[in-house]
Order: C-alpha cells, then sequence, then structure tokens
C-alpha cells in the first residue's frame, strides 16, 4: 500500500501511446485558491493536448485565461495482487502535463474540433453535419503544451520480499481494460446506415 | 461538442454508487501556486473517501497537512455519437469531491487500509500476510468528508435538433465498460491457492 512501484519514461513514443488510448484528461486549475478538478475529453495534437468545452464553463474559462493547469491522464491496466497490502498496487500508465494553455483561435477552432472528434471515432467527422457558425462560437477549445510533462508507467510482477512468497495467498496480475459494447442505436434513427465497428 | 449533457444528481446513492464502483481518484491540490492533479486508490468509508500514500509523497504531505483539496471520481460509461460533432459527447458518472482532508490516526490506520483492499477485491485482507508495523509506519491514509461534493450523471440519447435527424450519419450510443481479465499468476508462485474470480 506504499507510494506505487512506478517508473518515469522518457520516451515520448511511451507519452504518446497513453494520450492517444485516453479519452478523458482529468483538468485541475486554482480557482479562489482551491484546487478544482474536472474530467474532460482530450486528444492529443503533435505535442499539445487539446481541451475543449462550452464557452460558460468556469473551469474552461480559467484554461483560456491562461491559467496554471495540470492536465492528468491515467490509463489503469491492472491489480498487482501481492502477498502483503503493502506491495499490493496497481498496473498503469500516467501523464502529467502541467503548464498555462492557449486558446484556440477562431480560425483553427474547426480543425482542433475535427481532432477531438476523430480521437473518440475515427473517420467520424466526415460523415458529421459539419459545425454551424453558433456552435463554434459556444465552444472553447484550448491547447496544452506537452513540453513539461511527467510520464509513469507501473508494470510488472508483485515485489513481495522473499519471506513471503510461501504465504499461502494467490499472487498476480488481474488485467484490466476499457472495452467498446455493441451500439446502440439511437431510438429517433430514421437514415439506413452501419453503425460503427465496436 | 458543447460542454456534456449533465445533470446534477442529489440522491446519495447515486453518490455512493459511483464511488463504490470507482477504483481511482484524481486528487488536485495547489501546491507553490500551481494545481498538481494525480491519480490515486482510492475507497469509500462510510460519508468519506479514503486516500492513502507513501509517506514521502508530496501530494499526500499536502493532504495530510490539510490543504484544499478536490478528489475527483469518472466513470466513463459510452460515447454519445450525435448528427453533429456539437451534439457528440459522452456517457458518464462524476463525483467532485471539495474539503480538506484530515490524516487517519495510526491506531485506525490498519482499519483504513483493510478497507482501501477490500474495495480493489472484496476478501482480500484476511487472506494476506498482516502488515509490519514499519509498513503501516511508512504508509500515510487521509479521509476527505463527502459533505461537500457535486455528483453528475450524463446518459440519455443524442440531443439532435429535428432538423438533423435525416442526416445521414449512426447515430446513437457506443456503451464503455472495465473489464477484468484472466488472472496471470505471478512466476514467483509457488502455494497451490486458487486465483481470484475474474
Amino acid at each position: 500500500m506504499r507510494r506505487l512501484p512506478e517508473k518515469a519514461v522518457a520516451d515520448p513514443a511511451v507519452l504518446y501511446a497513453v494520450l492517444d488510448e485516453a479519452l478523458l484528461a482529468h483538468v485541475g486549475v486554482v480557482d479562489d485558491d482551491r484546487p478544482v478538478v474536472l474530467p474532460m475529453a482530450c486528444a492529443r495534437d503533435g505535442d499539445s493536448l487539446l481541451l475543449h468545452g462550452s464557452t460558460g464553463s468556469r473551469v474552461m474559462r480559467r484554461l483560456a485565461e491562461g491559467a496554471a493547469a495540470c492536465a492528468t491522464v491515467t490509463l489503469l491496466d491492472g491489480l498487482v495482487l501481492a502477498r502483503s497490502a503493502f506491495e499490493s498496487s496497481m498496473h498503469y500508465r500516467s501523464v502529467v502535463v502541467f503548464g498555462r494553455a492557449v486558446e484556440v483561435p477562431a480560425e483553427q477552432k474547426e480543425e482542433a474540433l475535427r481532432r477531438l472528434t476523430e480521437h473518440l471515432l475515427p473517420g467520424r467527422w466526415d460523415a458529421l453535419r459539419p459545425p454551424h457558425r453558433r456552435e463554434l462560437a459556444a465552444t472553447t477549445v484550448v491547447r496544452l503544451s506537452l513540453a513539461e510533462c511527467s510520464v509513469k508507467v507501473a508494470d510488472g510482477w508483485p515485489d513481495d520480499a522473499d519471506d513471503d512468497l510461501d504465504w499461502p495467498v494467490w499472487a498476480g496480475v488481474v488485467p484490466l481494460s476499457t472495452t467498446r459494447g455493441r451500439p446502440r442505436p439511437d431510438p429517433r434513427l430514421r437514415v439506413d446506415v452501419a453503425p460503427p465497428e465496436a
């Protein structure tokens, strides 16, 4: 139950892989001297992370103003079941990005929203009804540089001491993964189009 | 792509259900005027959330000192594929807890760690090698009251305008869930004990 056995990773391929698999970031800002952490859809765009939200969202406004921010992405990969609680932990991959976001200017907003949409489901953007001007105006998109970030990977087997190996309990790893289920059609669907691949 | 269609939920049963399903909270504190958000294992204990970490962790120290904190738990339940990017969103359930944590005193620490362990895998604690005194001493556990929290649930079908319903694209929801895979035994496992139920 100690600090998770984790290792800092310098390889940008790991950073990119984590961000490209994640659908959500937990984004923190300081508001009135208190931390506020909210989940936000995210997508990597080169060496930055795109986040978006309503122009009416208080946290989005703080981000767009360039407030100090921290965006954390965590992929939970498994439970590490050791012989003691102390050595029990989780497999995960995480990215913690620090910095000040920059608002995406109006003329780049549609392209940024395209990346956010394509990240959720590749090929989706071109199939969608194009955005109305008022929809773009109601949406704030910010870009957070990946220049200052920390990437950690916790994997491997339980790190029990040799003395504990005869303790009569199963030990190992229970993998965890996020799976997509069978698409459920909107009851109002009235066009004859195949659902996305599950 | 606007602010997610979400609704605030006052029912404590929903609050409890989200926390009891979640394995991770994203915990924010302010450190040197900047927000820091880290993933932490969590477990609900009555009307509070337990978090734990190494005594050497800087964020755990800030929590134990009673710094203003925000712990956010998000369960991602699906992708909402609407006819426009603007109406596309996600199904999720989230809890955002605000407050100042209190360090769990030494004499209650083992019971708190039992709850954290049982949350990951019910029945596990009693099967484990009991904690050594030095392991307990190396672990900080804090308790964050649920008194000030916000619970939101985003569900339902795409909220497209009637004018968009004939757009020739599939619309609906792709469910997302976290699944546990087949347990992988530690190569050093040398006792004959069955793995946990997957």
